[in-house]
């Protein structure tokens, strides 16, 4: 079931001429206050500003010509809309995206902005998916998911093919986890990579529907989670819980106000804009310092879209 | 009068172990919006969070051992405070900072981080240059004036030649200009490299004392200053004026909206925090794009010192 090294690897070469390569960036200030060396991935410089685009690509180019043509479709009212609507005008692929009628419109304008289709819904689960379903037969299009598809979470692999490949040898990665789609992507290349490199996954106590899951052993419903890390607010799918269970040694949470402090932080201090679901990765790792105390860590900024008129501090 | 490009060598091997030598970023969204490849050179993720370690380094590199073992001494509230705080700590020097007793404690607390010494005056510019009189016969420190000091231009030059490394072939290179330091030493840096890459300035209206300066021919005095861009407000001198007066092609002057909307749309594309006096040099290049169009540009985004709970949006 969980794809091989040499998968990976593909999905590396393939996505590779449609993706940035982002920087790695250290802080010695945050190494310090560690005892550690920690190297970020930033992915908040990513087309799209974050690593979504990576799976969308990857799931794209492994389509058929015959299903190219009749477009992708996907539903989501966060980053994997633009995404998908960018990987889709740079693949000449024609792609549908439902959305809410209530998404705010900045996110509207940035879908539509790529050249997408916007199909509005009502802004339940039930009229999501109907209106999917309709919309997917009428067009012909393939749905791709924005977490639980295993092209997509080949594609999120790759961001830490590259961070291995510039950092010193990793201990252990830190990505923040929603879908699950970064997560077991993240792992996944890790287990391939070093054996014995660890996966931690940060999650916000307001929806910690991974962490349960985990501890139950079971896929936990997300249910009215509170949360500034909108991104992370999503649920686990059968495509990447197993492998997530397999692969990720453990899911640190967070509070509401470590993620503002962090992201604060990151800002002030590295000078770089991440977005409250990057920012719980890093609220994870200071949270528990201790344990990261003389180790290599990989920290996964997942992406930079942020509300500039509607800050936390 | 105009240091030779050897000096400027000299100077970038003088400093290299003590600064970062930082990252290049490019925009596409940029790049297409004005037709042109703009390189930016991030001071913003230099120590200190601003260029001026640069000039504070090369500075107190250039000193003897006795005037070293005396320390240094300058007056600044602003960026130059902590760079040649940090700059002293980083080699052993002592330093002193008169400071305005109304400074931002925030100031104030990152200054006495670096482990120099805080010596307060009044806030007026005659308490602030007799306490500092008073302090540096007091100590025997010598003075180093955050911008209008050959060495600290010779340091400041020394972004612009890392720049020049990684980017094209370039035609043309913005910075901002306050006192004056930092485009004095871009322009003699540039003028080495190639006689005919032009070295543009970038003010604000509020604050065009060195505008007006070049258009007289003589250093207008900086009365009233009123810009959201404060580490601009300071007027050129005697040492900078001349170089900027031969080597820079023209300074383009901007409005307070401009710099704020220029500040936003490098967080929101770019994500990267800049402060308001990098801002200035990108919002000069967009108001003037045409002039770029089809050209290779070189920015100087000076620094990323902002106040996170006080943005102007």
């Amino acid at each position: 079931m969980i794809p091989a090294l040499k998968d990976v690897q593909a999905a590396v070469k393939r996505i590779a001429p449609h993706v940035h390569n982002t920087p790695v960036l250290t802080s010695s200030t945050i190494d310090s206050m560690l005892k550690a060396t920690v190297y970020f991935k930033c992915e908040n410089f990513q087309r799209g500003g974050a690593f979504k685009i990576r799976g969308a690509v990857n799931a794209i180019l492994q389509l058929s010509e015959d299903e190219r043509a009749h477009g992708v479709i996907t539903h989501s009212s966060g980053n994997f809309a633009a995404a998908l609507a960018l990987a889709a005008s740079a693949l000449d692929t024609k792609a549908y995206i439902v959305m809410p009628s209530n998404a705010p419109s900045v996110k509207r304008d940035a879908v539509a902005g790529y050249g997408a289709q916007i199909i509005d819904c009502q802004p339940t689960l039930k009229s999501r998916e109907s209106t999917l379903i309709a919309q997917q037969k009428k067009k012909g299009a393939t749905f791709i998911h924005p977490s639980n598809d295993m092209n997509v979470i080949l594609g999120n692999a790759t961001a830490v093919m590259e961070l291995a490949k510039e950092a010193e040898q990793l201990d252990v990665v830190i990505a923040p986890v929603g879908g699950g789609g970064l997560l077991a992507g993240t792992a996944l290349a890790v287990n391939h990579l070093h054996y014995y490199i660890e996966t931690i996954g940060a999650e916000p106590f307001g929806a910690d529907d991974a962490y349960l899951s985990l501890k139950t052993g079971k896929i936990q419903p997300s249910i009215n989670p509170k949360t500034i890390a909108d991104g992370l607010k999503t649920q686990l799918g059968d495509q990447n819980f197993p492998i997530i269970q397999k692969l990720v040694s453990k899911i640190i949470r967070v509070e509401e106000k470590e993620i503002i402090e962090a992201m604060k932080f990151i800002w002030e201090r590295m000078k770089i804009v991440i977005e409250p679901s990057s920012a719980v990765a890093v609220a994870a790792m200071f949270r528990n310092s201790t344990e990261f105390k003389n180790r290599k860590v990989g920290v996964i900024l997942s992406g930079g879209n942020v509300d500039l008129s509607n800050l936390p501090f």
